[in-house]
């Protein structure tokens, strides 16, 4: 089932990155496991030490590189079903050498400008570089990135499926989330959840009550909840279907007091206005300032110290990013987060975060559990 | 508690590896999130395409660079405490020349050889790569490893720690594997227990029934297991220290036939023949072939297609790698599995791993659940 929808997902995928390589002037397109390669050919492969690479060159053959010991996963995947010609390696082989004499062979000449896997672990990149040398290396992001941005229907339901499967963790949350708890408790059910709501992957948890609130990446800790403690909770995993969740909403144990109130009012109709504001031809940045607009007026501008919003896909964090500076047009099928958070250092912080779907004239918000501060008794 | 924890590990660990780096002749490690980062730091940080990087000149200062809104994590993680003078870089700039201009400065002229994390992502590596140029990258592995293979006693309990839990995970996965669920629906049962039992994060579950057994990287998947099946259950998370677990039994459904049980007796013997040579002097290939040599002398030396084992700490898979032609010796406080398996092609397959330490004159194995084929009713 999950072979037939990705078979389906990536027909053509391949023959659109070769026209965009061709376009940018670069030779071959090398993969090693992630969300590239998944996109493109539907394997979904663990990244390890040992090799596994995607070969793809401008003209050519292409080929899939495997540890021999994977050869029957990959035979498996739905990149067999794609016209990729697979190869393995036994255990004590050189793969890198192998990719060099693939290339060369399909080029009919040695490579000069070669586009990586944004997620390339360092060990292969240097391994590859010299095994191609004295070809340049260069990002894939920005090879794939016309291709990866606008989802397709098939993506956006993967996506669908993803945020409600968040939002019923969400509605979860309450039942857990008490003062005398610690955040490491409370994130531990929280994982349980993520799985158990239909995630094959918790990507991460962040529970960051009172003043651990005022750290947007806050590391999820011994600190007892305590009554009257905002509490940001944000989390996301991965579906079966290769895709992410990633949504935060605030709780407050018991009353947090007006002041607290007050700055969690201003946050809400920062995201309600940013995201109102989306629609084909705004700008990302554009996007990022309805926010940041509405947070300053307040007089909260320099308590909101991160940019509006990332990408969401295949990977967690991917393009577009809605950031001051980036003046890209987004436009239909783009899927993105929207969470603005004031933080005042050493007290108490706040974010909402939903994903939304640029649609043909304005916008689909993905998630929809309440963006009301959720008070719990 | 987490953080008292890892700064005692951490102690003394920055001056071996600059120790290390002047053997080398290398200038500099930088170090992005990861098993090194947290091992020389206890500095447990998200992998993101925001550059955080600690910057760590074989002379001179040492710095982390972090994004600004990941300022807050950083001040309280253990890094404080080590002496490390921590850079925010705001979401705007550039912080691979931030990372150029700190190295430079330290050590009072440009580097010429630089050593990265093993799996820095290419985006970054490239990057930073760019700002250093003429600089050579090369991985932080070989600089690290004899640091990090020998494991200190907080780190062996670490280690056993997380082996009790996926311990308890495997005793907990006869009550969901029965004829008729498929392998995903078991899977997910597994992934939930292996958070439930002591794990921060699932890093992987296979679930391999019948023909797909004989797959040793199998992608769990929709098969649904039948009667009279082997069923290879290979598993493993993180737990909170930042250590893994990973440990495979094979689970009959009912009895699978006389052939597989005498391939199983093999294996077993084989597996408990490599633990049994295990001490401080041994190389790694003669662990390996201790195992091997059994399988092919009962005539399935061409179905164990993989190495025998790998390091394991940190990061699940690290050195030493127990494969044929690593003639490097073990030694005390080294960590590994020892997984031999065998695989008919289109019918079965069966393995057994368990994780063990070299000792001052032998082996501990960590992994205590039963290794005798499990057969379910």
């Amino acid at each position: 089932m999950t072979s037939n929808l990705a078979t389906n997902l990536t027909a053509g995928r391949l023959d659109r990155a070769r026209t965009v390589l061709a376009a940018q002037g670069v030779d071959a397109l090398l993969l090693t496991p992630g969300a590239e390669l998944r996109y493109l050919t539907g394997y979904d492969a663990l990244p390890l030490e040992r090799l596994t690479c995607l070969v793809l060159p401008v003209t050519g053959d292409a080929h899939l590189v495997v540890p021999k010991l994977e050869r029957p996963r990959a035979d498996e995947s739905p990149a067999a079903g794609l016209g990729i010609a697979i190869v393995d390696w036994p255990e004590t082989a050189d793969p890198n050498a192998l990719v060099a004499s693939l290339l060369n062979s399909a080029l009919g000449a040695a490579p000069s400008r070669i586009a990586v896997a944004d997620r390339m672990w360092a060990i292969h990149s240097l391994a590859l570089g010299a095994a191609l040398a004295p070809a340049t290396l260069t990002p894939a992001g920005p090879v794939l990135r016309e291709l990866r941005m606008r989802k397709d229907p098939a993506e956006l339901a993967a996506l669908r499926d993803a945020a409600a499967a968040i939002d019923r963790v969400h509605d979860r949350v309450p039942q857990g989330l008490q003062a005398g708890r610690s955040e490491s408790e409370v994130g531990r059910d929280i994982a349980e959840a993520i799985i158990a709501e239909g995630h094959v992957a918790v990507n991460f948890v962040i529970v960051a009550g009172g003043p651990n609130g005022a750290s947007p990446h806050h590391d999820t800790g011994e600190r007892v909840l305590q009554q009257g403690d905002l509490v940001v909770v944000d989390i996301g995993g991965t579906n079966a279907a290769g895709y992410c969740s990633d949504s935060t909403r605030t709780y407050a144990l018991g009353d947090p007091g007006a002041e607290a109130l007050a700055m969690y009012a201003v946050l809400q109709r920062a995201q309600e206005a940013s995201c109102n504001s989306v629609r084909p031809g705004v700008t990302a940045e554009g996007i990022d300032a309805a926010a940041r607009d509405v947070i300053a007026a307040a007089g909260y501008g320099d308590f909101f110290v991160h940019r509006t919003g990332h990408g969401i896909g295949l990977d967690e964090h991917e393009e577009p990013y809605i950031v001051s500076g980036n003046a890209d047009p987004v436009d239909a099928g783009m899927t993105f987060s929207i969470e603005p958070g004031i933080y005042l250092p050493g007290r108490f912080g706040a974010r909402i975060e939903d994903i939304v779907a640029v649609t043909g004239d304005g916008v689909e918000r993905l998630n929809r559990s309440t963006r009301d501060l959720v008070v719990l008794d």
